[in-house]
């Protein structure tokens, strides 16, 4: 099941994706499930998807046309968290780029991005030449916990995952390397496009085996698979909550692969006009305009 | 003002620091101001302070045993954001110790804490040997915003501020280190003590001339003046706005003077049965027991 968040008649609801339209549980008459207000309620709510799918059998279908989607968490109660370099070609791109000699992190480089910047399926992205003159792409699999939890095992790790998005972790390249930690590069306003949907993880049978790829204005600049990750999705969920208790609801961007704007020869960077398109395979395609 | 947040008969309060008590405000018959419900909505709801200082008058008072005092804001929306190596002493200790040239960052470093580790004065911060064994302290003077904004400028940054308090920037060095980024070693579930009190903005006539220090077992560890930053609290609000758009209610700490424990010769590290203060002359003393 396909879920979001979608704009209708000024309101605000929980949809599910289906066909070119989606359905919209709260606005069956009668329907009383508080949950379905918006997706953080809906996930902290612990409700079976069997549930939902019966829910979804006598929602309300809007077209597309009618709806506006948000991101599927169009305001996380903290910053979303990614990780750094976990792709090796990427990790090695960048220490080559930055002069370092290139090698794969040891222990996961975590950093945030601000929920402000968090933005949704075909926003315009604002481009602010006084702020930032290097915007690059990063497509990612993102994750949602359902379940949060401290010191969760790399086996039980999965059964945290309430589902899967596409992140487009974009970075702010001459602030994110002149201000040494990243939070200040990775949280430009609209600088986190997540979406079109949340992909329950039931669909998804192996999260370490999905093509991801990028392309701007239709020319495609990664190509690889999660197969590729240096730490996996249940090594990242262990190391994330040795310390920290993790909670329902939590965003983790897993890392993009190697091919982003600043490596390249010329540095390419994003300018307004600009379409860029993150996908992952069975996940969607999030596209987003720079103007 | 000191403001606060107290946990009375199971109900949490905003309250006023009184002498040896605290004020109530919303326990007052016939109250009926819903801003007294929780410091973010207090903040939010813009309240005058002269209408804060006249339901004080008439606020019930209850004495400091029956009340548990929790962080000023228990739950911020969104994770503390925090400045690295913003005193000059502290940069060039930092330097020495991990064999790089002591110089003085030239842009912000920023980097954040989860609002899982924020806890109050007078918690016991939980210290767990399997995750961390290198916990230090930072003594560092807080700012809570009052009005967000982008591109604020540095005239106008001082009027964004609501009120100042203590942070404890307790750091996982181990972690923090092994992970390049900071996140991780700096989001430790206990690992940002915060208050005991917001004290509102007009009652400090100039940030820039506070005393600042740090006590571990009553021996001075950390004492310097909020004088010596690098990037004043003005210039901070203005870098942190200038991509990313600030709210009421965000928390940033100002960073920490030198005297941490991880450069000292041998180093010094927090263990069960410490008791960390910190103290910023004119905000308060914010104590915590390791356990």
């Amino acid at each position: 099941m396909k879920l979001g968040t979608c704009l209708y008649n000024d309101q605000t609801y929980v949809c599910i994706a289906e066909g070119d339209g989606v359905l919209i549980p709260a606005l069956e008459p009668g329907f009383d499930q508080p949950a379905w207000r918006d997706m953080l309620t809906l996930i902290d709510s612990g409700t079976d998807l069997t549930v939902v799918q019966a829910a979804a059998t006598d929602a309300m279908r809007v077209d597309a046309a009618n709806i506006t989607l948000l991101a599927p968490i169009p305001r996380p109660r903290k910053n979303v968290m990614c990780l750094g370099l976990n792709y090796l070609e990427h990790a090695e791109e960048t220490a080559n780029q930055i002069g370092r000699t290139g090698k794969a992190p040891q222990y996961p480089i975590v950093f945030t991005k601000c929920p402000t910047s968090v933005t949704g399926h075909e926003t315009e992205i604002p481009f602010d030449p006084d702020t930032c003159s290097q915007l690059d792409w990063e497509a990612e699999l993102g994750l949602v916990l359902g379940k949060g939890g401290k010191k969760i095992s790399r086996d039980q790790a999965l059964s945290h995952v309430f589902g899967y998005t596409v992140i487009n972790d974009l970075s702010a390249r001459d602030i994110q390397l002149n201000h040494k930690q990243y939070f200040l590069g990775k949280s430009l306003d609209g600088g986190c496009p997540m979406g079109p949907w949340i992909v329950t993880a039931d669909e998804i049978a192996d999260p370490q085996n999905l093509d991801i790829s990028c392309r701007v204005n239709g020319v495609t600049k990664q190509a690889s698979n999660t197969c590729n990750m240096i730490f996996d999705v249940s090594t990242i969920i262990e190391w994330l909550s040795r310390g920290m208790t993790l909670e329902a609801g939590d965003v983790i961007a897993t890392g993009t692969p190697s091919g982003v704007g600043f490596v390249r020869e010329p540095p390419e960077f994003l300018l307004p006009g600009d379409v860029v398109e993150c996908e992952v395979k069975s996940v969607g395609v999030l596209r987003n305009k720079i103007v």
